[in-house]
């Protein structure tokens, strides 16, 4: 295509907001030429949307966490933040695998503590089948019982056995601790498991870790994932990506950037660079991935991250699907649970993988 | 237009910043006010993505159109709107096609003005292909040339050739005046093509469109198409979506319901319910859906509507899959061409062409 090609409707863009500007030669200007400016956006009211369940609109109805606002300065207060944040997030996960009937066993797999979790009635179709789960929590939050919610709620939907990787984190134990846990324990499992029966999943923190265990799993010409599920993973830690701006205090859950997320990501940094690839995967090469699923929702403050991953995966011809929940924010099909959208956002991963695993 | 809509224009603009720079305690109170379930999203800055190419970056950096913002009152307001829109998009779509080389002809099928779409090569796989296309415009703008403009575009793209439809619309042929044109070319051009090679496709009112097509096919027991493409489809026509909120202003191009396109769904439905499912398909039945891709961006008003429409799809059990675009507005992948990503998004629609049309 000549690169001197019109584009269609540039032109009638030009026409409407002449409307305003009264013919201004200033427009033609700067759609053409000077650096586009940032563009300020007013206040408004946001309505719970009609167009979720009930259960679902509970969730996108609560307040914004305050929560995400707070920037730990010292230990004591990261101490603090993490029992804060950990208790009641226990107490629901075992609250779910006691009520979904899913066994929860504690196990330590190459050193590093893990959960083995197995549903009540796994299929003759699934027997040789697992799911390796790495939990979300800006690197920081859900060790122990809290982390392994996700991994019970994915168990139970896609009748799969899961371990889930306990893996280390900050203040105690910074990048690249996380990462090697995961590697540890992928290949321990990978070497008495087929890994086209094995995939790789994860939300928030556990999608980008997910990403960022294939690319160093890669590095090491190891085997790859059979599957992945990205669940809106935080692939770029530095504020980089449209909905950091667009949806931020649009999402009730993550809130912003400026707050919490920033603070994490500089604790588990510690003081590597935040677009490192294996800290941000976005800026890594994803040739050769395996199929990957990906879910967010329309208020997402990292929707962006989402869809960039996608696009990336797919520039790399990489088969990947993309799921994205009408006024969800950030990972609320885990917190709304059983609502009807979390289940569907649940079986669409388990049809996923039960087209891409082998038996 | 007349000239003192303009002025409206500013007053608006004028109290959003007032809004912005003292917190106005009077809008703040009337934000407050309005519904108890609802939240205020605060004002704020919204830069232009560093996540995106730099031709996209000048469609994503230009200001709002404020030609969104006018409610037309008259018939004459409205014919004056229309002339001033479709001239300068026509040129822009007649540039497009001289420039690519793709053949343009006028023809009339089943008393129906359209365009016959032929790109310079087609291939032998895709002889026997065709594209049904439905231009965008709310139901009343790009009639003509100027609706031509998409269709050139996946014909170059794709390699297939193209009937556009220049269906009749508003103020002069409300509904179901478009609908019933679609219809009669579709069930002409089937009377004569294998409805496995062809598809129907079309972006915003063209998406919209499209499915309210496929929803009065399926009620007459007529031939479906062989796949869908709707771009980020106007889906319902009233104010129901949660991003008709939450990208309200964010959305440069669309900008926002409470305006034009809330005057052009009233103009169009000439009083019928808003939520028939043939002027609002997301209120239709989607069982028996041809396999269907659907394009969005992150900062879309319509993104709530492309995503109920895939979820529909999906709970219908029909091969869906979604592709959302950083930081693009309503339509953005049109107007960017040739941008890297318009490219990117037009290539998906011709993979799953090519993937899912007989040959």
């Amino acid at each position: 295509v000549p690169s001197n090609t019109v584009s269609i409707f540039i032109a009638a863009v030009a026409s409407f907001t002449a409307l305003v500007v009264d013919g201004s030669p200033a427009l033609g200007e700067s759609l053409h030429g000077a650096a586009p400016a940032a563009r300020e956006v007013p206040a408004r009211l946001l309505p719970v949307p009609t167009t979720v369940s009930p259960a679902l609109q509970q969730v996108i109805g609560a307040p914004i966490s305050a929560f995400q606002l707070y920037r730990p300065r010292t230990l004591d207060e990261w101490r603090a933040a993490i029992e804060q944040a950990d208790a009641p997030a226990a107490e629901a996960a075992r609250a779910a695998w006691k009520q979904l009937g899913v066994n929860v066993a504690a196990a330590t797999i190459a050193g590093v503590k893990c959960y083995l979790i197995t549903p009540p009635d796994v299929p003759m179709a699934n027997q040789k089948r697992l799911l390796v789960h790495l939990h979300g929590g800006a690197y920081v939050f859900f060790g122990g019982d809290a982390g392994a919610g996700e991994g019970v709620l994915l168990a139970h939907i896609s009748k799969m056995p899961v371990i889930s990787v306990d893996y280390r984190m900050p203040p105690d134990h910074p990048f690249p601790a996380a990462l090697d846990d995961a590697i540890a324990v992928w290949n321990a499992v990978i070497s008495d498991h087929d890994r086209t029966k094995t995939a790789l999943f994860g939300t928030s923190t556990g999608g980008g870790l997910a990403l960022a265990t294939v690319l160093k799993l890669k590095e090491q010409g190891a085997p790859l994932p059979g599957a992945l599920f990205l669940g809106t993973p935080w692939a770029d830690l530095s504020k980089t990506g449209d909905t950091y701006f667009a949806n931020d205090r649009v999402d009730n859950a993550l809130v912003t950037y400026d707050g919490l997320l920033e603070e994490a990501a500089k604790l588990y940094a510690a003081g590597q660079n935040l677009k490192d690839p294996l800290l941000s995967p976005l800026y890594g090469d994803f040739a050769g991935f395996p199929p990957t699923i990906l879910i967010s929702g329309t208020r997402d403050l990292l929707l962006s991250l989402t869809v960039r991953a996608h696009r990336k995966l797919r520039q790399a011809d990489v088969e990947a699907e993309l799921h994205v929940f009408e006024g969800m924010s950030h990972a609320q099909y885990l917190p709304s649970f059983p609502a009807p959208e979390a289940q569907e956002a649940l079986k669409e991963v388990a049809r996923f993988f039960d087209r891409h695993l082998g038996r």
